[in-house]
């Protein structure tokens, strides 16, 4: 397959470097430097057995090339809609854009660009940081998931087929979307407060007022995918969240380890994109703008007592 | 003066053994074991300088009672509504009505019972709390402020001067309404925040993120006090808030204090207040709304470690 990947940072180049294996991979970059190096050396992937090294074609302008069959986002989503635009001579009608970025409702922004049919969505378990200019730490897999946007899956399946034996086990699902919600709401409900609160998710069901700020975050973010027309019954995903806290006992989430040890959280990317798409949407969503400032806040404090 | 005090609490109790000294008080209480107590004892106040005893006429109902000059009303705000309601036959023509109430917007309340013209409003610095039936011990105490809710507050100098002679020193001021909402102002915003956070009021100037939050805090409390009549300039609001924290210092809060301490905070009577507020005036406040569940689930954290 032709795959151009928007985007290498240290998800792009590890998607970008294994997907280079069995494919013609070009990898976009804006830094031409970074683009030198990557051409140089390669993308140095260090794994728990060791180190790999692959080598797809690093460019900062993809004027020279034509259709693609994949284009995959891996960009940061507030800068989604202009690396589409600058690429949008990539997609051609039987093109396919993926998404496998963090949190919900990027496929809006890929709906500006092409048809509904050729939209995949996406999560993985996959997950990278970056050690150094195309060098980059594979911290952790598992599989990935990905669907059309509007179902009927199965057609996608070879696409599924080929990651799998690039080394990405994925499996091809028609309701990829509502999992993405499904574990954004856990997210940005539970999840957040057990760092605000620095508790454990137990905690969350012994106070009624934890609960309430619990409740709320959820009936906005429910509000939110509704409007983006995912539909969830507001009371089923409180009851859910609820009974994953029930049984909860003595978890503790990342987003409190991360507080907890002033190492800064990624609510931008929970609770920040039910903002991002909330605003998209015209919906109101005043718990979630708290407390993303909220906890900002929180990391600003263990920043200033390290300072 | 014939005085009746709604609320034989904490503050009613101080007010009315005081005020008796040099008037015809009656202190109003459901609970008639209560007011069997206080008729057969007196009302003791522990002072820093030894107990004072005093002997207002207790009673859980008024109906023998005619219209008086002065009603108090020192009840929680909750039931003001309903104290007054059963006893609107002590309110004559030219019967003032005095709220010395924590918080604001009071007036609202007493505003269905009487005509502007015989509402006072009021702070002070005298607190109290209650060691047993009838048996109060005074905090502390300083000056307190009364005004009329449109002014020409002149024409209340006698109850000034009728209080300061009972043993509270009070001034009549045509700003009282202004002085409550900016102290508020504060409390509401910056103060929680601290609370919030358990950080000094300094950080708030260096954390955008957290001085975002106050900024939220403080327009939606400027909103509910304009819809009640009370306008203040949003950005200079602001800026007066903003020139309190840049000037603290180390400053600490009563309210950082509390929540460090595992003690219940006064949250529900200052961001309580402006939710109250708020929704009688039908105004949104979702920051008002958050911080107080927060806080309230900040204190069952604390309880929870206790027990």
């Amino acid at each position: 397959m032709k795959i151009t990947i928007l985007g290498a940072g240290a998800m792009g180049s590890l998607f970008g470097g294994y997907l280079s294996r069995y494919n013609d991979v070009w990898l976009v970059e804006i830094d031409q430097k970074k683009v030198d190096k990557i051409n140089r050396d390669g993308i140095k992937v260090r794994e728990p057995d060791g180190e790999k090294v692959f080598y797809p074609t690093a460019l900062s302008d993809t004027k020279e090339l034509g259709e693609m069959d994949l284009v995959i986002v891996f960009v940061k989503a507030m800068y989604s809609v202009s690396a589409l635009e600058k690429n949008k001579h990539l997609l051609g009608e039987h093109t396919y854009v993926m998404t496998l970025q963090n949190g919900a409702g990027h496929e809006q922004t890929i709906l500006k660009f092409v048809d509904r049919s050729r939209v995949i969505i996406g999560t993985t378990k996959h997950n990278s940081s970056i050690i150094d200019v195309g060098y980059i730490n594979h911290g952790g897999g598992g599989s990935s998931s990905i669907g059309l946007l509007d179902g009927n899956s199965g057609t996608i399946q070879d696409i599924a087929d080929n990651f799998s034996r690039c080394g990405f086990e994925t499996e091809v699902s028609d309701n990829v979307r509502k999992s993405i919600w499904s574990k954004l709401f856990i997210n940005v409900s539970a999840s957040i407060m057990t760092g605000v609160l620095q508790t454990n998710l137990d905690f969350l069901k012994d106070s009624i007022h934890a609960w309430r700020l619990v409740e709320q975050l959820l009936k906005e973010a429910v509000a939110v995918a509704g409007a983006g027309g995912m539909e969830f019954n507001e009371a089923e995903v409180i009851k859910d969240v609820r009974t994953l806290v029930e049984n909860a006992h003595d978890g503790y989430t990342s987003i409190y380890a991360d507080l907890h040890n002033g190492v800064r959280t990624e609510v931008d990317t929970i609770n920040g994109t039910i903002i991002t798409e909330a605003k998209r949407q015209g919906v109101p969503v005043p718990a979630h703008e708290f407390v993303v400032e909220l906890v900002h806040a929180m990391e600003d404090k263990a920043a200033s007592y390290e300072a």
